[in-house]
């Protein structure tokens, strides 16, 4: 059994906390937020004990490791501390908005060398995994053509869009660390166009709720990210990869497998009602089941900082492109 | 190149007149109707010179073969003409409404042998046709299943039913045909299950318009066959054979290739629009071309009297099961 | 909570052990087996205490219901004790091979009446409860015809099939409950025949191992239903419902979402993995939390002991059909 | 009747000619070729008469139109001679390989003004046109992605490459024009990226064979362009686009309705055998076709000189930024 500490008891905290609960090799020791009483609302629920002070975490032997699900901009203050303490790391994505405090950290981390995992979930998904498997297998031969669309159901309340850091450091990241994972490289350069196509306030903060972007990849490998902040039928969530001897889609998850033919309409489906908790449930439990097995065996986990890292700069490099209209080099290490 | 008599010139006639007109090594002589302005009407679209007695049709050395397109009830008299006259026969399905009037007609062509080809033109569709070589060639092991859908996007006007000869006489004789090519052999026993449950109409003439028959062939396979008069999004057509390596299915054919994903309804197509003057019209062509290539090589054509009345047979064994509510064994020659 | 008894700790015990176990309104007390070191094995897993008295079992008022997952020759003998011992009963199918046993045993719970659940759990399959909720909503309009497909990967051991009952009373029973629960009738007459295509050792039995089975219903609505002992990719379930105003289909669930193209297939998916175990999984836990409900609310759970007679009548009617070669109807109550 | 000179005999004239001749309002008078066996071959198989002066061509009476399916590189000289003589002009695509002699040629058909069609035959394709008319009535609201996949089974012979223009101008030029023509609107900038994947001849020519190309509409619409020289699995066309209320997709058409589940694959249909000739067949007759009734009508055909100019502009503007990796204002008139 590996103990950890919860950071943050918000709403990622909250898709952690049952997961953390349910697997056979974690104990959930302790719950920390600044604010006690909202840990101890994640405590009833989960169990372990609250603590509002980050110090009495990190001295309690019991904790070994640390599931970070706190707000974005306190991540890599977390990830020092819990470093420095020699617990082990699972942060939730990003790291941070900036390249200059993630570079930081990262010299931290590596002068405190705990394993770390980074929350790319979507990496275990079991459909994207078994796509990536394929791909890497050699199944469709050299990969050409890669392609990602994530559409989410509708945009999110702007206070959230104003702390995301921009459409492409909030949600393109994701499609960019799967698509370098699946290609197994890193782009060369990158060109992104984005419109406000949907959310007229979205554009009032100086942001794009409709994007596409173009990866440039050193074998010659093109892909592309297609990304919008509303889709009148749901979650759209697909990959496509593009080889010299075929092609791997993954399909979006049916909410159920009944199919309708009437006067109207023939072999529909219904429209997707589920959005990323429900999509990615199994994802982010394979993510812990992950984490938890590289630390037992004493292996670094499969999702790193530098994975995030490398994700943020291109992800930033997406940004300007997409204000300078221009293609952008990713400003790697 | 082949000089055809066309026989009759209402609907079906119109079928096969443009089919004859378009086909390289077919040369449409003359269109047959004791009705000679009807003959003329056909003459006029599809070429050829109008007749109104057989007599002078048949005397015409430029006629080689005769495609017989006439009311059911007048097949069997034309097609003993053209045999005892030498023609060689296509005769449009069924060949008669009773096994006694085949019977003696197969008694006249067996004295005066000529090229004879029954239109069971499903046989020619090119998916129908894929599957029967591919289950004839053991692509799916030995053959356990065999199934048919055919429902009509809307019921036919009375008078058709009444002169009909009853659904399975009419219009399941289609589906008995192709499952017997298909599994290589005959049932030994059938049970059929009738109802009327979309017009009154046809259950006030005694006749169902919804069916289920099941056939037990003598390798074991067993066979089902699902007719309805009426199909709320058009013309169901499907097939579906299982052997004990997979399955073989042919889809219904979509009028268009679009998908529509919307907040009702996603991955949808549109309402079959076409009936099966439209889903068959290869299949009419292919039929022609076999027999006008049957003709010429001087070999049997691939649709057999002899299959026209084991399809007979087996139809008329399904509408007294399905009056007496037991299984019956068709009375085969 | 709800203390529960699950009576044997075979298979199907260890299908509902770990989902009481999950359950929250539901608490295991016991684990019974004649076989104490049987019933201590899955108490091991599951918790609860092990019985090998059923006397003991009954006597403990922690004990308010029982799951009864024994061989199926003993099912109405604890049914009967758990009955008089005023315990809730959720026994798996089927009830027992014969209506006469049955019968009594209908007796001994009028005369003893306790909350009784007939353990029919893909009546609970979310797919196929959609598809009846819509067919009884009237989505489709008057229901026409009705057809089941349940293909099995591959044949069961020769020792399941003799003690099996038969096909019809094994496995049909499934199709032949929900058809009828959907439909919202019983047959007047069944039709079924069956062949051994599959497995030479069930021919041996004087079984079948492929069956089609035709059911007519009062409101003419016709039914098929089409079962075989294997099936070369893997565990083929599906339905379909066609109405005056449409059609319903639940498609095979696939193991994953990813779809291949290449130089051999497009649109490919994998064969289909799993058997019932996995396929019906949230249908056995739905099944118990409907149970546990009805107990709860004190009303009838929704799959009763009269469901279960009528399923077997039926199954029985259509293994007397297959033998006789003639429709047959039901000995109903 | 429409007499109509066939300029050309080569293989996009082979395409043409039975087309013209199948036409019930097209006269086939004359086939043109310098070489005038090549020409009597065409008129052999098509009809009319062989000319290997082109001044007699346009001085027969009888030649109301000419259709030019000439080599890229004369396509201009023999419209500046139609249209000089007055003749109704069907011209395949593209015009030429450069705006100045594009814009020469407008010059001359400004003061000439005949009709003139541009062969942009794709937007006649029956789905295609489908989906151009449900995005342009608003069924999907407004137009926020769009997406292109053209994928050729094969590469061309390097001679082909060679003489092309480029992969841009010669292929991509289609897709540009279609999504243009759904959109209602042209690029403001255009961004693209090409390698060279699957056959390194055409790299040695300084050409691609695998692009990406992102367009970027004046309304804020993204559009996407996926265009390869090789496919595994066959002639890869789908479009996709996206609007505010929901998502229309074409597919790929496939070979056959045939659809094969075994222990291998499931649901999977066979490779796409078709290439463009069989896959748009119909679009070159529908697009023949509004040439005449636009010709008859005196109206203006609806792919015209001025979009033929408008996707060069934004092919020559796509091939630039490849070379130049940054995006680019196409060269609109």
């Amino acid at each position: 059994m590996l103990g950890v500490a919860l950071l943050g008891s918000g709403r990622m905290a909250h898709v952690y906390g049952p997961k953390i609960n349910a697997h056979p090799q974690l104990d959930l020791v302790t719950v920390f937020n600044p604010n006690r009483a909202s840990a101890e609302k994640a405590v009833a629920a989960y169990g372990g004990k609250a603590e509002d002070k980050l110090e009495h975490v990190l001295a309690d032997d019991r904790v070994e490791a640390a599931v970070i699900a706190t707000p974005t901009n306190t991540h890599l203050e977390y990830v020092e501390a819990c470093a420095k303490a020699g617990k082990a790391i699972y942060c939730e994505k990003p790291l941070d908005l900036t390249l200059e405090r993630v570079d930081r950290c990262m010299n931290v981390l590596a002068k405190q060398p705990v394993p770390f995992m980074l929350g790319f979930n979507r990496r275990f998904d079991p459909d994207i995994s078994l796509l990536q498997q394929a791909v890497r297998s050699g199944e469709i031969g050299d990969l050409t053509f890669l392609m990602s669309w994530s559409r989410e159901p509708a945009p999110p309340p702007i206070d959230y869009v104003r702390r995301s850091g921009g459409y492409f450091v909030d949600a393109t990241i994701h499609d960019i660390d799967l698509l370098c994972w699946i290609a197994g490289e890193h782009p060369e350069e990158v060109y992104a166009a984005g419109s406000c196509l949907f959310d007229p306030g979205i554009g009032a903060e100086g942001d794009v709720d409709a994007t596409m972007t173009t990866m440039k990849m050193p074998s010659g490998c093109l892909v592309h990210i297609n990304n919008s902040r509303s889709c009148a039928y749901g979650f759209d969530q697909r990959l496509e990869a593009f080889g010299r001897r075929g092609m791997l889609q993954t399909r979006n998850h049916r909410d159920d497998n009944l199919i309708r033919w009437d006067g109207e309409r023939t072999d529909a489906a219904m429209p997707l009602k589920h959005f990323f908790l429900e999509r990615y449930d199994a994802s982010f439990h394979h993510a812990l089941d992950e984490f938890c097995r590289a630390v037992t065996e004493g292996r670094e986990p499969s999702s790193t900082a530098a994975d995030g890292r490398a994700a943020l700069a291109i992800a930033l490099a997406c940004d300007r492109s997409r204000r300078e209209g221009r293609a952008i080099k990713p400003d790697y290490l």
